[in-house]
C-alpha cells in the first residue's frame, strides 16, 4: 500500500459495534463502570474490529531500527555501534523486548530501516533506506522522498504482519540518538520550547542535556520545518525508524488493527502519523508513561491515557508489550463474562 | 500455622540476594535504570525468594467471601443475596476475576469466610466463621476470637496454596457492604476523618454516601476501636473476609511468598496485616490504584506505588491479577536478559 492509499483507507471505528459492546458491558456481572478503563478499551476494540465481540490473537511488536547523524555531536551516552550490537541482541533473544514479549506471549519482529552499520541476517527484515540520517544541525535529516519511503516501509511492515495473522501490533524503536530527533520533531509540530520536552534519553548529565537542547534549537532554526506538514517535519528533523513507526500506525489503522504506543519515540511517531493521517489516532492505544518529559505532552494532544506507571525509558517496545495483556483482558471481558441475566437463568 | 507462629516466622527479605540481583540488573543490555519500577520489583522478588534469580511459576488469586451486618442500613447498591450469586458466578467461571485470571494464566481459589447464605459446593473452600458480621453501629462486628479465627483462616489458605505450588498470590474480596467496613477500619487505624476516605463503593448516590459516612462515624463512636491494636479494629468495625485477606498477607510473608494487593478492600486488609505483623509489608506488591479515595492513603502509609492506572473498583482481585505479568516480567529480566559482557563475547 502506498501512503496515499493507506490514508484513504482509514475509516472511523464502527459506531454500531461500539454501542453493542457498551450495552453488553453494562449487563455484565459487576457494578456499572467498575472495570474502568478496561471497559473503554473493550468498546474501542469492538469499534476497531467492527464487531461487538473483538478477539485478540496473534500479537507482535515491530522494532524499527535507524541511526542518527546527530550522534556525531555526542548527544547520547551510547555510540552508533550500540545500534548494531542491540540488533544482534534482538536476534539472539536476549534484549529487554525479547524477554518481555516472551512473558506476554508476543512475537518480536526486527526491521532495519536505516541502520548505519552494514549488517544482514535472515531474522532481520531489510528495508534500509539509507545508512542513518544526516546530521540535522547542518540541513535536513533526509529528503522528503526518503521520509515517504520510511513511512511506506512501516505500512509494508504492518501489512506483512497482519497478512500473517497479527491482531495486535506495537511499535518499538532502536536508534541511538533518537530522543534528540523526537524532541526536535515534537518542538516542530507543537511550537513548544525544546527545554520543556527534552529529557536525558538513555542517561546524560546536566551539561549534555543543555547541549542537546541547544542542538535541537539550532536544528529548528536551520531547517525551518513546517508544523502543518508531518512529512516535512519528519524529513527535516526526524529519523528513518521514526518514519517507519509512523507508517506502522498508519498501516494498522488502514487495515483495522490496533497499534500500541510505547514510550516517547513511539509517541512521537504516533503524533506524526496522526498529523499525516488524522483518523489514525482512533486505532492507537497508550501503554506506559515514560520518564521522558515530552511523552505526557503527546498523550494530551492525542487524548490518550497511559495505563502503566513504570517510569521506564528503554524503548524497543518494552512498555507497549506490557500493555498487551490489558487489551486481551478487555476483549475477554466482552467474550467471557456472564451477564446477570445469564447467571440467574 | 497459628497467628503468633506466623508473625514470628516473618523475616526481612534477604539483603544479599537483593544486592546480587541489583548488581546483575546494572550489567544488562539496557541503559542503567531504564526498566524503572520493573527493576525495583525484580530486586524485591530476589529478596523475598532469597535468591538472585527469582522465579514466578504457579500464580493464584484467593477470593475471600464474607457478608456484612451493616448492609441492613442500605449502604450498598446491592443486597446480601448478591454475595451468594457472585460466588456461584466465580464457581462457574463467569465473573470478572475468572476472565482476567484466565487471561494472565492464574488460578482462582474461592473461600467462604463468612457468607450469610447457607451454600456449599465442592469448588468452594469452607472456612466459614459465622454468617456475616453483626451490624457494627450497635456493637462489634465480631468478637476478638472470631477476628483471630478469620486471620488464621487466611493464613491457612496461604499455607495450602503455597504447599500446592503457588509462587505468587493475590488477595481478592467478595462481600456486599465491605467498602463501608474498610472505610471504618481505615478511619480507626489512621484517625483520618471518614469523609476523606469514604467512597461510592459499587455505585451509590450523594445522599447514600452522606448516610454511609454518618454510619461509619457512629460505628467508631459506639465501638471505640483501639488504633494500636489491629485485631481490635478488625473485630469492632472490620469484616470476616477482610480478616482472612489480612491473614493471606501474613501467611504469604511467613512462608516467603509475595502477595499482590488489589483495590481498597485488599489494601485495607494489607494495612491491618502490617499492623498485626509489621514486617509483612516487605512481601506486598501494589497493583492498581482504585477509584476509592481511601486506597491512595493506604499506599502512602505502606510506601507502595501502584503500577496500573485503570480506575477500576470491582474488587475480587481483578486489579491484582492484572499486575501478575508485570511481576513475571520483572523476574524474567533477571533470568533471561543478556549482559553487555555476554553479548560481546
Amino acid at each position: 500500500m502506498k501512503l496515499q492509499e493507506a490514508i484513504a483507507n482509514i475509516k472511523l471505528p464502527d459506531a454500531e459495534a461500539m454501542q453493542s459492546a457498551a450495552a453488553r458491558i453494562d449487563k455484565l456481572t459487576k457494578p456499572k463502570g467498575s472495570l474502568g478503563v478496561l471497559e473503554d478499551i473493550a468498546v474501542r476494540l469492538a469499534g476497531i474490529q467492527r464487531r461487538a465481540h473483538p478477539v485478540i490473537g496473534d500479537k507482535r511488536v515491530v522494532v524499527c531500527v535507524g541511526d542518527h547523524g546527530i550522534v556525531q555531536e555526542k548527544v547520547s551516552a551510547f555510540s552508533t555501534d550500540t545500534t548494531k550490537l542491540m540488533v544482534i541482541n534482538f536476534l539472539k533473544g536476549g534484549a529487554g523486548i525479547n524477554v518481555l514479549s516472551r512473558t506476554v506471549g508476543a512475537n518480536v519482529v526486527v526491521a532495519d530501516i536505516g541502520m548505519a552499520a552494514d549488517f544482514s541476517h535472515p531474522g532481520l527484515i531489510n528495508l534500509k533506506i539509507k545508512k542513518g540520517t544526516d546530521n540535522f544541525i547542518y540541513g535536513p535529516a533526509m529528503s522528503r522522498e526518503e521520509a515517504v519511503a520510511a513511512v511506506e516501509a512501516g505500512i509494508l511492515l504492518a501489512e506483512k504482519q497482519i497478512k500473517e495473522g497479527a491482531t495486535l501490533l506495537a511499535a518499538g524503536d532502536m536508534g541511538i540518538g533518537n530522543t534528540t530527533a523526537c524532541s526536535a520533531v515534537l518542538a516542530a509540530l507543537t511550537g513548544v520550547d525544546p527545554k520543556e520536552i527534552t529529557g536525558r534519553g538513555s542517561g546524560i548529565d546536566e551539561r549534555a542535556l543543555a547541549k542537546k537542547i541547544a542542538l535541537i534549537t539550532k536544528a529548528l532554526t536551520v531547517n525551518k520545518p513546517n508544523a502543518a506538514d508531518g512529512l516535512d517535519v519528519l524529513a527535516k528533523v526526524g529519523g528513518l525508524e521514526i518514519g517507519a513507526m509512523a507508517g506502522l500506525f498508519i498501516g494498522g489503522a488502514a487495515l483495522g488493527v490496533p497499534v500500541v504506543i510505547d514510550g516517547f519515540i513511539a509517541a512521537t511517531a504516533a503524533l506524526l502519523a496522526d498529523k499525516i493521517a488524522p483518523l489514525c489516532r482512533h486505532y492507537m492505544f497508550a501503554s506506559h508513561l515514560s520518564a521522558e518529559p515530552g511523552h505526557q505532552k503527546i498523550m494530551e494532544i492525542l487524548k490518550l491515557t497511559p495505563v502503566l506507571q513504570l517510569n521506564m525509558r528503554l524503548g524497543e517496545g518494552t512498555g507497549a508489550v506490557l500493555a498487551f495483556p490489558l487489551l486481551e483482558a478487555a476483549a475477554n471481558i466482552l467474550n467471557e463474562m456472564a451477564t446477570f441475566e445469564e447467571l440467574t437463568n
